[in-house]
């Protein structure tokens, strides 16, 4: 799996991470969502770059050009909710593509393990198609690896591209095992070195859902 | 339960309206999403009307004067996939909301009959809140009806507000029946007379969460 | 002249004015052009009912229908550079008008009285058009008395439009009395009370140019 | 003058600039401005990898982490009508940026030679700052060398990048001979070959303005 780190080179996006990691900052929702989607943005335009293009005859109003066109749109995928401003901003650098939306839980069992089920999954064909699959953040990585897995139940991608803000390296480290030999590419703003025993990234940014769409209610039946 | 058709009364969202209708123009999913977000946009902005305001002090750099601002932001929620952009939209006007997102299914046994399941849902505390639920279209009803319901697990809503572009009259007239009493107003852009086998509303506009995110695969496993 | 207070009816309009007056808010530039901007939205929406509007027969993927959509685009003005965030919230509303840009400043004498000369116009052929001119505010009123007799060069429009956040009285009572007999319809936020020396509307907002894109430089040379 | 010419390399730019060539896809103005919007953050974005940034210690939620952000925020300018949907793409990426907005006008002489004149400037203070000027085209370079002189009347930023989304290569030569020695970088998506009488570029994209803004209109008086 390569992994490419875009916050390791100085742009504006370390500027948005900033602000999304920031508890000052980060308590203004608008802000919050338009820095995730911007992010998006930026990865999508850094993915675009590594995607394959054909020429097209353009004619404009005073003649004709070449121009060199997407061959295929991609097809962007994205785990809910946390991920859906990231999503949003990669789907509107790649406003034709199809999409996929996917969610996973976490079952505890009484004895404390665990084990991270889909519940939902609305997706495109995937077959020969480039997929973009991305989340907020990758903390143990679990629920990256099971949706990619439950995504190829629509089709095997010829090539699937991973995006996530931030990391941890045990999430990193976890990918990269599971997803061996798959040929995919990880894309991540930054990697943080440790983790909560919750599976909060530390010094990560908090829990994004609650963050860009407000904390969860207990169920009340 | 209080019907207002905001498309009966002329303005700009009857242009939208007639754009996502539109075979040729809704080929565009850029501008299909978008014309779906200026509607959800226009819907939260007439429900605005009607929330409760409080005057608030606010200071100027030249002096002070109240302001009279939302005693409360709504809880802003949506049923996937189809929903998300209109959602997108009022949370756009309501920028500080917190958000529910739900999902259902239809689940055919082999005799043909059917039952409507959630199989996703991820709501803040909706106890004394008011609730502003959208989706793209209302046609059986069904699905509107079950996804309700289930937000009921996360607190009782102080009052409830249900959005949907285009609806089917056998939709609204469900709507009527089952959620009687229960003091929820809808609002719709267009109430259309007919609907198909497979419930899709006529003359409608097809399938919008194709429209806006791509057709739907089959399962390949 | 016709004036419409939107700010008397409580909507959520009244929350972004609250946040673009208040001191603490005004200072995130982002927010605030977002404010002027969603602002801009919701006059052209209020406008936009009030005119003219014909029956289109539209063809969906499963029948026809008729739906009522703007018999003409509106023609869509601003005042440089505070009007450019509300006029672009407009512009999104139509987003097929035509659009004109004018710039106005004022020239000071030795003795202290001063004119106002248009440095900058460009605008559409208004004749027939119905026009939406809009500032972010409306303090003496002289510029926009101004740039509106210039636009006049460009045709007569069938009807204009007015649109300006806050407003002084003062403004106001200026415009009843300059336009008079023109059949222009004034939209308004709010309208203040006061004015001081040098203009600024009381308790008003401060500088919108400046709020919006930075202080103006001093010329060096 | 360094000269980059980021549509040498494959990405989605060159999607954006296909689409705004096409005499089929730009009558659509909503997606033209919008290309025109994207492509202005993609060259802001490019633009923000070459500016200076200095680490800032950042308290999240869990920790402390330094992140390097941008040490100081350009300024953003641009030349009216035409650039400001590029403008407001750049604007987007740098929230925090003052702004310079200006315009130029050819006056044409009986004998047909003419004179480019400055008839708008609105800046902020540029001494010692970083100044990313943007118009849509650069056709003869012209209104661009008159801008930018202008504009030096505001003091003499540390750097300049100038921004335009398709050039003729007479204009890139022409900014070549009259900035030389001014350290500026050129940013640029397309260099065409060839000019018409009237200085459209060609192939080009016919005139931005009009096709972003509506026709200009004759005067009537």
């Amino acid at each position: 799996m390569k992994v490419n780190v875009l916050g390791k080179k100085n742009s504006v996006l370390n500027q948005y991470i900033s602000e999304i990691r920031d508890v000052q900052v980060q308590s203004d929702s608008l802000r919050f969502r338009k820095n995730l989607f911007r992010i998006g943005q930026l990865f999508a335009y850094e993915i675009s770059k590594v995607l394959a293009y054909e020429e097209k005859q353009v004619t404009t109003s005073l003649g004709t050009t070449a121009v060199p066109v997407l061959s295929k749109q991609p097809v962007v995928a994205t785990i809910l909710r946390a991920g859906l401003p990231v999503h949003y901003g990669i789907l509107d650098i790649f406003d034709k593509a199809s999409n996929a939306f996917i969610s996973a839980y976490r079952k505890v069992y009484k004895d404390g393990h665990f084990v991270i089920n889909v519940d939902y999954c609305s997706s495109t064909e995937l077959s020969g198609e480039t997929l973009i699959l991305s989340d907020a953040v990758l903390a143990t990585g679990s629920s990256m690896v099971v949706c990619y897995k439950e995504l190829l139940n629509h089709g095997k991608p010829a090539h699937t591209h991973i995006v996530s803000v931030i990391a941890s390296i045990e999430g990193v480290n976890y990918l990269k095992r599971k997803l061996a030999n798959t040929g995919i590419t990880f894309w991540v703003g930054a990697i943080d070195d440790e983790m909560t025993a919750q599976a909060y990234i530390v010094p990560g940014l908090g829990d994004v859902g609650d963050l860009a769409f407000g904390e969860k209610g207990e169920l009340t039946s």
